[in-house]
């Protein structure tokens, strides 16, 4: 399939992903903010803050900090930018920029002005029509795919032929697709993972061992299911429809879980592992130099579980510990009664 | 509660939970083979082989080789020696000497010669009735127990007052206790986990990274469901009843599983890269000094299977990397195209 690419960031994820679809022989549209990265990507071909190690072709990449021409050049738009930037980022573009273009998000995160999800915001705001909508979600962390280590990646879409083509351009021999129709239930997974990753960190920062970890990891997908199965019903009674399921014991919910609170690679474990050492949550940031989406998710969440009403005491014992100052080994003495 | 308890064994596990039950100030008839090391206890109050550094208060141990007399002086008998030596260790009693004492099995696995489980064996064996059975799962490993690091164990039993009687035993500040009745799938999940764990190490031997491994354990764990719901529908038509369900997401399960998938603590996950680094069994098995239990799972799983007809494609590739001489790349290989 010949299709014009533009792919909207430069972090390390982006950067994976144009790796990918240049290992693939896919050119690429490619925004990127800062110029200076631009030039450095000309002439040393690697993006010089993200997997360093990464080489392009730069015959085919056409690198533009202007987004107007990113999107208008091409017919499939990759996001893959912060949540946390992404409505600063699409006010960038005229009204009606994304209308007929195939979206395909790789954000791993909800809108935090709204608490809604990405697809939502995208039509709401931007009509991008939910059949032009698609996810990519993991397990699968960017520095294992600068490496080529066999990685699985999934792909949803509202139908299975289009959700494929669109997961053709990142098949390769390291990189393993897995199609379905599952849009709401992994971005969704995968938001809430963030959050659990970054609990995890909290739990190794206050020197919790591995026994407790796998405990810590079990409920937290118990609740992943009890939070989706609730949002479900809700949305069921909306429709007027019976609740969609989900095939959690699948990468795309567990396994994206476990690689998230596992990994050394993860910046939310990364995150939360200074945050349970007991540096402040301001102190974490400016020393790590980023922002740990499942600090933003797990306000996120909080609001959206308003409507929802599942019982989800890890992710609120995270949030309490973020952003209403309860300290961490206060909010895990209550975590470990409960636990099974 | 006050109870004789006697513990069969001198490994890490059996050490691990001498700790536990002497730091709650139980006495313990202990059962330890070799008098060397029990000579060494009695001087030294450690175990020389295993969590050296525990230190036991010796008034709260009666150590003794004589296995007779350990079952004889206890009224609640802990089973913790490696299910390969199980038939070896109980031929040493005199039948009906466990015909009336609370058996407590902390075994992870099943009788080899038979491929049963520990509690059919038992009964039919050494008369020891269904109802004065327990077991003791994960996840746990022992070296984070010697730490006192926060561990979870699960009791099962058919009657929940009395499992709950035997999990007082343990509770402490350091080890929270899960009692159910589920005893059937605590114990085939343990013998499964074990396989899979071997299965991870030969996939990090293999070089595979933290992307493919979490995708690996997740679908090890859809096929620890699949094979207990198969074994429950085969036992159910057996019955005349209703097939038992179990709660997977509960820490006798995933939790156990990826404690020992993950932990470099595990020493199915050690043997298993050993195997996949390209050593065979026999010289894997003289380097480590040590038979991992998910070598004979593997076997006695398959052979299980036989009647179960459930659909495992991963414990069937462990089984055939260990048994069957097939190589860990090409057994690999052929499982990485059906995961998702």
């Amino acid at each position: 399939m010949s299709k014009r690419i533009g792919l909207i960031g430069s972090g390390s994820w982006a950067t994976a992903l144009a790796k990918i679809l240049t290992d693939n022989n896919h050119h690429i549209n490619w925004w990127i903010r800062n110029s200076d990265t631009i030039r450095h990507m000309q002439s040393r071909h690697h993006n010089k803050h993200y997997l360093t190690s990464v080489y392009f072709d730069t015959k085919l990449l056409s690198l533009s900090s202007e987004l107007s021409a990113v999107v208008e050049a091409s017919d499939v738009i990759i996001l893959a930018v912060p949540s946390a930037f992404l409505e600063m980022v699409l006010g960038l573009l005229p009204p009606g920029a994304l209308e007929h273009k195939k979206v395909v998000s790789a954000i791993k995160g909800l809108v935090p002005s709204t608490n809604t999800l990405i697809n939502e915001y995208l039509n709401k705001e931007l009509k991008v029509d939910f059949s032009n909508y698609f996810t990519i979600t993991g397990p699968c962390h960017a520095e294992e795919v600068a490496n080529e280590k066999l990685s699985y990646l999934t792909f949803s879409g509202t139908d299975l032929n289009e959700t494929q083509a669109i997961a053709d351009l990142f098949s390769s021999s390291y990189l393993q697709t897995i199609v379905n129709t599952d849009i709401v239930g992994v971005q969704l997974a995968a938001v809430l993972k963030n959050i659990y990753a970054l609990g995890a960190g909290i739990a190794h920062g206050q020197e919790y061992g591995d026994n407790f970890l796998s405990v810590y990891i079990t409920n937290c997908f118990r609740e992943m299911q009890h939070f989706l199965e609730k949002y479900e019903e809700v949305a069921a009674i909306k429709a007027g429809t019976e609740p969609n399921t989900h095939n959690y014991s699948a990468s795309a919910y567990l396994g994206d879980l476990l690689v998230t609170c596992y990994s050394l690679h993860s910046r939310n474990r990364t995150f939360g592992n200074m945050i349970g050492k007991g540096y402040s949550v301001k102190a974490a940031q400016l020393e790590l130099n980023m922002i740990a989406e499942g600090y933003y998710a797990s306000k996120s969440v909080f609001m959206m579980n308003k409507t929802i009403g599942a019982y989800m005491p890890v992710a609120q014992a995270v949030f309490a510990i973020l952003w209403e100052q309860v300290h961490p080994s206060e909010a895990f003495l209550a975590l470990e009664k409960g636990f099974i």
